[in-house]
């Protein structure tokens, strides 16, 4: 999920809009400051919402009967490098070290602790990434072939992307619920558009200002901003967007609904009843983003707020 | 939380007692192998149990009032380094590393991976730490003084530890449900001490048994074993441990009770309202070792167990 490029305003009045905002939720108890930009402790009041959104996310969406999937915050080096992921984000993946050494090894690395020196350097690779799109681990559990009529999957994980901001809205670690379809380019498209009327539907009766807009991945690099061009012009990703830092700037972007065509399908060699390439969709509820915006438009106090927004949330 | 040492059986024979609990758990859909030892998919039934003992857990220290706090899966290195936790675990701890280059470094990485060469040296440390104890980031958010009666925390979230095993009671990424008390040494100790009958009747009512063992924490080194010698004879550390892998095996810990005393006090500068070092507690249920027991003990069709533990768990 991507915030669209402040480009109506002025950098300085957005980032002043998000400050007040971060800090409004600081101050009321809402988030807390772990020191690190974009990374926050939440508190009872964060998770009252954040469990309500969840509940309401997977509500709208029982009619999938979707198979259930969970996955860690880490995957294995080799099922993130069949996504291509390193070539198209570099700039937000994470990989993990560990310390595989002996004892004199250790007495190295502590007294280079000890001078003030690094000693992350006496780690080595240890083949896992930090997941940073939760439906990525589930295309290489599919085996070769879907049956027909697809199969939908409900995932809820944890995300993880290496960008550092002060704007609340734009978290490290966060979570996202997706509800993936993997079939025919026809199943795989009805999955896609024929839920994002219900997604605006339920995002509105939380009393948020939504609108369904064409966008793009933040493709790294003069290479990216090809692929980014591709994706807008074929109108493989739309982004659910809300105004939360008011009418002055672009909305930022809470959930998305995106049409894979056959990425996946052939990054993971996935075939339909009839022998194609399988095609897949996936419709993604940013959770800390809905329950983020939801504080902004209704206040931190969600006793105060409308009986109409309390329902839909069943709060 | 540790298993511990298999000192009454040959290795052999427990390993495949492992291995035949590992099995079954993959083959009856309980959970999927994501191809790393220790990292696992989990299925809906799984998630039926797991969210069933989380609730059961919290149910159980309701009269405690914690304040909820839930954290990240990965801490700033910064409060990471104030636990001292590379002093200690080294072999456990797992670094973040990310990509901060340009289009050309970006070039060469893709070159290097194009070469089948490890491209994770072209990242740089990150300043972030998978956290290893899910109670880690509360101490350094607490401030400088304690109030009379000490606070308690009602925390869960990820804990990541680099010991990959095959076995699947000793996961890399798990997640903890920790009740943590800050206060006086006597305040600290009666947190742990008078919880432990309650914990011991909560797992035993879900048809598990249970003992209560003095433990020690997996400390590396030489200098490690002492430390963990000193644990054991100070009794700072009690294990709820249950014959997962039958009678003729040491049983596994599945929940443990922990007295810090002034470890985290001294280190984070917490202290009481009469100006002494806090001391710290933590009650911490296993969240998937309490699951994986049960489906050991039960079977793997939670329909099918005995109504007196379907009752216990709400299920």
């Amino acid at each position: 999920m991507t915030i669209t490029d402040p480009t109506t305003t002025t950098t300085s009045a957005l980032d002043a809009a998000r400050a007040e905002l971060r800090g409004r939720l600081l101050a009321d108890g809402v988030l807390i400051d772990l020191g690190s930009p974009g990374l926050y402790g939440r508190t009872g009041v964060f998770e009252r919402v954040y469990t309500a959104v969840d509940a309401a996310a997977v509500r709208s969406q029982a009619d999938l009967d979707a198979e259930v999937l969970r996955f860690p915050p880490v995957e294995p080096l080799a099922a993130f490098e069949r996504t291509d992921y390193i070539a198209s984000f570099p700039d937000l993946a994470a990989s993990i070290s560990g310390f595989t050494g002996d004892d004199r090894t250790h007495r190295a690395l502590l007294a280079a602790r000890e001078r003030g020196e690094r000693w992350e350097t006496f780690l080595e690779p240890a083949d896992l990434m930090l997941t940073p799109a939760v439906c990525h681990p589930v295309y290489g559990l599919i085996g070769d072939t879907v049956p027909e009529g697809g199969r939908a999957f409900d995932i809820v994980g944890d995300s993880f992307r290496r960008e550092p901001s002060l704007d609340p809205m734009r978290l490290q670690a966060f979570h996202m619920h997706e509800f993936v379809h993997v079939g025919t380019p026809e199943s795989a498209k009805a999955h896609r558009d024929g839920r994002i009327p219900g997604m605006r539907a339920l995002l509105e009766s939380f009393g948020l200002a939504i609108d369904v807009v064409p966008a793009n991945d933040p493709f790294f690099g003069r290479v990216g901003q090809i692929l980014a061009r591709n994706q807008v012009e074929q109108s493989l990703k739309y982004e659910f967007v809300s105004p939360v830092y008011g009418p002055d700037h672009d909305p930022t972007a809470i959930s998305s609904a995106n049409l894979h065509e056959d990425h996946f399908g052939t990054a993971f060699g996935l075939r339909t009843a009839d022998g194609e390439v399988a095609h897949s969709a996936c419709l993604a509820f940013g959770l800390e983003r809905i329950t983020i915006a939801l504080f902004a438009a209704h206040g931190t106090d969600p006793d105060r707020w409308t009986s109409d927004v309390r329902a839909a949330l069943a709060l």
